[in-house]
């Protein structure tokens, strides 16, 4: 939505003149606008990339919200709380974080309500005006959004086809009229590309960190749900490794209830230096005083009682659908068209010839094949990878599967020859 | 909280160096680190200012999750859902705006996490650096909180003491290297003066506004809560009446639920023109993408099912408590402290002589009498107000408020003489 579709001709106040010079980079993104329009049920959709609802753990949920209502904690549940979060529910995270291969404490962790508000914080904490942040080609389109609010210049973070040299990043940013803040990456399953960063990849974003003397957020969204293959060291827990204590390190990670648990409830958590963690708390206080409290307790009711059972039961049932996918994909995708290999998460990324457009696919593929998926250029902060898109494997049945991924093939080998 | 006290030497990244300018303006409020000591159970607290749990609608809560989390619509939820809100909590909504006063549809509104992110996001909408926010002296602590992460100036609103003429306050905000944006009141039994603007205050406030060519802010959060009196017209009300229709005012409106049915859901609105709302919209997606689903549709439920006779629940009980305060403030203040008479809200605002100190009161009333209030100092934008406090009714019984007035009459009598 451009500023002018805001206004209207009549309106007294001149709206345009009075927003603040950041509200110009709040745009609506054209594919979630298009998105929206594709509830049609006759439509295969890979493009939603959200949990399965048929999968969420209700009735542990419906056990935990009668639980924390009973008579002995119902004034508590549904009265303000501390703006770091519910103490047991951080105990939880610390204890998970543990699991990982971060060694952490309580006053490590603040709640947040899901990670797109740590990603909302963290360029709040970060970024002035022009400063710099460095984003793969692609990332996460919640991300470019949440940093967009406070107007940074995006560099590309390269750590498996190769990082500019930490002096070239720097001119860049200073001529730009700021400096390098921070690095941010989803090691995990990444969104959109499924990709997963290896520990020497991920030991070379440290050494770029440290060379050019900025952060690392680390986006774990996806970390609980691999399939297949070993798990990765967190970057967090490889910084810890170099630095001694949590507390002496650059890297910020950010991880999330809402591919594991719910996301309905808007659960996250933010782990890093004490020091960081006391600045966003005073940030949570002043921009919505807490997450809140009763979903904090159900939370850690649920993550106590169901988490490993859950994790279990979703990683069987995504592990399937990818598997499905990736065998349709190989029977359907025409030559000279590449895909990704995920390890975990939920995406699947797929190249398209040179010159082929997502955008005009995806038109195509809703009118001419009733399917709908992502095009890769919003996730590109630059605007290239026109000829990419995204699938999603969480939300379909085997059928769906089948179908769709047919007739995608069919879609890109007409547009091949169109 | 110095940026200092947030950096260990140690470290092997510059933090300070790091941050963005606007985290040098958040700082830990020396009252809420000195009230976090206040959990004796021995001490008469007046500081708290938060509703009393044991009013809350237990039974409605209780019977509306259970019935959310229903086979019907537990998928629905635990899932992701729009950014906008809810629909039928936003109908709910637009009824409850239009039984007082204000004609408008759910294209108005925004459900928010509490009024607090209301006041975050319209500061991150209106405030670019340097620019001027009009407030009250005093004004909410919690709106200087937020709008200080968007490095404003303050300038002050005196709808009752008088204005600046518009081309001061223009002149003022420019020499600053910004312009006025908006203008920030709590028209209702404030917090923190108890003070509610009569109807004639309200049409200068728009007056001014239209001047200035700036928005009006107007925060509700108590507007429910009136003891006696007649109802004020709110200040979007008055605007819609000389505009015509809501979608081309000034005044963005900003209420809660924290108040009037429970805090810990963190559930509020924004309500404004469309338009307004629509740039809003896409902030909110940005920034945490919507509030929790499971708590707006019990919000809704909630709000259907016992709204009215939850406000007259807690009119009743608020109203006996202020006359209770009221009552032991005329029978124990000194001459010379005079006190503000609400006709509705949390609080009272007591004047202490000049030269009076109230945080220093504070500290010899914690010791010497066992009892605690706020300081108003925190609550005046530019550091003025040391010679006033802050106290509320809304947690204290008949014999803690005859007691606790009696103790703070005698603490102030002795400072006057020490």
């Amino acid at each position: 939505m451009r500023l002018a579709a805001v206004c209207q001709e009549n309106w007294t106040l001149d709206w345009e003149a009075i927003f603040a010079t950041r509200a110009g980079r709040m745009r609506a993104s054209e594919i979630r606008e298009l998105l929206k329009l594709l509830e049609q049920p006759d439509i295969i959709s890979f493009a939603g990339g959200i949990p399965d609802p048929a999968l969420f753990p209700n009735e542990a949920f419906r056990a935990a919200y009668a639980s924390v209502l009973g008579d002995a904690s119902a004034g508590a549940a549904l009265q303000y709380s501390t703006s770091e979060g519910f103490p047991p529910l951080r105990d939880w995270v610390v204890r998970q974080m543990q699991r990982i291969g971060v060694a952490c404490g309580p006053e490590n962790i603040l709640i947040t309500s899901g990670s797109q508000q740590a990603l909302d914080y963290l360029g709040k904490l970060l970024l002035s005006p022009g400063d710099t942040a460095l984003v793969t080609w692609p990332t996460y389109l919640g991300a470019l959004q949440a940093f967009n609010a406070y107007e940074p210049r995006y560099d590309r973070l390269a750590p498996v086809e190769g990082n500019m040299t930490p002096s070239a990043y720097a001119d860049a940013a200073a001529k730009a009229g700021g400096r390098v803040k921070f690095a941010y990456l989803t090691p995990d399953f990444a969104n959109p590309t499924g990709e997963t960063l290896d520990r020497a990849g991920r030991e070379r974003v440290l050494d770029l960190a440290r060379e050019l003397d900025i952060v690392v957020i680390e986006d774990t969204a996806y970390q609980s749900l691999r399939y297949d293959g070993a798990d990765v060291p967190p970057i967090l827990a490889l910084d810890i490794a170099r630095e001694g204590h949590i507390d002496l390190t650059r890297t910020i990670s950010c991880g999330s209830f809402s591919k594991t648990l719910a996301p309905g409830l808007r659960m996250g958590w933010i782990c890093a230096a004490a020091g960081v963690i006391r600045k966003l708390v005073l940030m949570k206080q002043a921009s919505d005083l807490h997450s809140p409290t009763i979903n904090q307790m159900v939370m850690h009711h649920v993550a106590e009682h169901a988490f490993p059972a859950q994790v279990e039961k979703i990683r069987g049932a995504y592990r399937h659908r990818r598997d499905r996918m990736l065998a349709a994909l190989e029977r359907h995708m025409p030559e000279g068209v590449p895909w990704s290999r995920p390890e975990g998460g939920m995406f699947v990324w797929v190249t398209l010839p040179d010159g082929m457009d997502g955008a005009r696919l995806l038109a195509r593929a809703i009118e001419a094949a009733r399917i709908a998926f992502v095009p890769g250029r919003a996730f590109h902060a630059d605007g290239s990878g026109a000829n990419t898109l995204r699938l999603s494997f969480s939300l379909a049945n085997d059928a769906a599967i089948d179908q769709g991924i047919e007739r995608l093939g069919r879609v890109i080998r007409e547009a091949g020859t169109a």
